[in-house]
């Protein structure tokens, strides 16, 4: 199968990319990486209109069965509406993946009715034990491969970085929740942070249509000042606040473990959903 | 007059404290400093409850004209929502005063009817020339002057710090802008990130109903990359995507040169509105 790879937020190392090709062909994959992963302009890869050219030429090539997003970073949240106002022919039956700020790309395919998923990208290979990680995407994507889901896995479920979940609520990429679990995970944030984001997405009306919320890893920055409280406990409290459910931990983060998440289908008749 | 100062985040420093009740009887005031400022547990100056407790106990209490936040931080908003659904009788007369995560309080009791204002608190004396800050503040709550207003206002406007404004879109704390002007202010945050929230408020439907933003000062942190664009430039990027005009600068910062931005008043009748 070919799976085209794309950065809608900053640019791919290149070794990455090498390295990603030849794990590729062990699954009987052939990676067909866009030139636009390569590009630079201040903090992305490339302008707006030329990252969104690439992640529609990708969506709309016939012969590219899905699209995997090279990186994180930051930028996809600049060229997700306009993707979802304007979604080329085809797109709709293809499988997308990644994670972190292509959470809201994720969001907005997922609105669009494809086949999307939270999971390990291009360059996490660079991580230690990296292999493994997009391994799980890989055997996802070309072998339809359950072995690298999230474990705990029952009934539709999302996961987001809680920041990139904080900045789509309320937005026309704001998932539909009903009934769904959320699971959650964060990197390189304070813990008074998490309380702050916690508190915003908890307290909109959408959140409360949730069966339950799971907590991935957080890799938390250091405050100049102790939050009093655990992670866990600050999540419970939310949590307890806004009604929905706390079902423990998730096995996702920012991290080589970061396990493949997908996305309830929809529009796809009941067949498929 | 009598003025009553909570510390509804982080606690408040002594010596700050000190200053300002003597800047305070050069304009007649006489602050009345609830104990629970001092206090600390963990990162907030005591627990929900108490600090909740403090602010509920100043407003309801007749002797008491204005209320004025001890400082910032972060916290006001696990108390807000409740101080909404119960507000003590008597408080909709009074003025509150404070700004950056303040701003959660603000909200609500701009929501509630009281007349509430962005401006410099108790601890911006710390600030170099930070007398010239509270007394701004002190002028305004017990003379009533305007000196210290932001010098540009024409009509309704609100003034937030850019991440607790991110925090509060879509609760029950968001403000109705409708015809209003709108003043941001950001401190300590990266430029992507800056980005980021300005996505997020200004893809929200109540952003729309702005007559105008403006852009206070914002004290950037260095990222490990250049953004690409200049802070004005993002502003003014996000206003075009949202309709909303762009109104130029604003005097209003994390700084000891904040101005006073009045929100509009509510829920008082014609007369006063």
């Amino acid at each position: 199968m070919r799976i085209g790879v794309v950065a809608p937020s900053c640019p791919l190392n290149v070794a990455a990319a090498e390295r990603v090709q030849s794990l590729a062909a062990q699954v009987g994959a052939n990676l067909v990486i866009h030139p636009q992963c390569f590009l630079e302009e201040g903090h992305f890869a490339g302008p707006d209109d030329i990252r969104l050219g690439a992640l529609r030429e990708m969506l709309a090539d016939p012969e590219i069965e899905a699209v995997w997003f090279a990186r994180g970073g930051y930028g996809s949240n600049r060229i997700a509406p306009a993707l979802l106002r304007d979604l080329p022919e085809g797109a709709r039956w293809k499988r997308v993946v990644g994670y972190s700020d292509g959470g809201f790309l994720l969001a907005a395919l997922h609105k669009a009715g494809l086949a999307v998923a939270h999971g390990p990208m291009v360059q996490d290979v660079l991580r230690e034990d990296g292999d493994q990680a997009v391994l799980r995407t890989l055997r996802w994507l070309a072998k339809n491969d359950f072995d690298g889901l999230e474990p705990d896995l029952a009934g539709p479920a999302f996961a987001f970085n809680l920041v990139v979940l904080s900045s789509l609520m309320g937005t026309e990429l704001e998932p539909d929740f009903s009934g769904a679990e959320l699971l959650i995970e964060e990197v390189d944030e304070e813990l008074y942070r998490i309380d702050r984001f916690l508190f915003h997405v908890s307290s909109q009306p959408g959140f409360a249509k949730l069966r339950q919320l799971r907590l991935g890893r957080c890799a938390l920055k250091a405050n100049d000042r102790p939050f009093g409280a655990e992670l866990e406990a600050v999540v419970r409290h939310w949590c307890e606040r806004s009604g929905v459910a706390y079902g423990g931990r998730a096995d996702i983060g920012h991290d080589a473990l970061n396990r493949v998440v997908p996305f309830p289908l929809r529009n796809r008749g009941a067949s498929l959903s």
